[in-house]
């Protein structure tokens, strides 16, 4: 089982994407974690870490993948 | 079973895309196709109408998610 973290702001977008992509993994293979930067912000620095530039993201296996554009993370701070 | 469209051009990005988050998708609730538009320019006018600006873009439940940034649709053509 693989971790995988689905970073948001509680946008349109982000919703949207948490909907379609982060809930439609597999299961079987992934965890996912939902991470709402807005209200988490003592996890900003391990998302920029991730190297998640905007929100919606999704970090699996190492690699960070940015879902449409909603909220920059500078942003967010 | 939905029908999940992932729309790419065979850039680095696409293939970091399709093996992160199209090959990440729950087998029991969807049906991946891949498309190569650079290959399939046939599909391009679909791919369109499906709101697809840039691929690597997974097309799923009517919605459209880009993901990262490979290369403008407009370049494929």
């Amino acid at each position: 089982m693989s971790k995988a973290v689905f970073y948001h702001a509680g946008c349109p977008v982000c919703v949207s994407a948490e909907r379609g992509v982060a809930e439609a993994l597999d299961p079987g293979k992934y965890e996912v974690e939902i991470v709402h930067l807005g209200e988490q912000k003592g996890r900003l620095a391990e998302a920029e870490a991730a190297g998640v530039k905007s929100v919606p993201a999704l970090v699996l296996n190492g690699q960070t993948y940015h879902i449409n554009f909603g909220a920059s993370i500078e942003d967010l701070r």
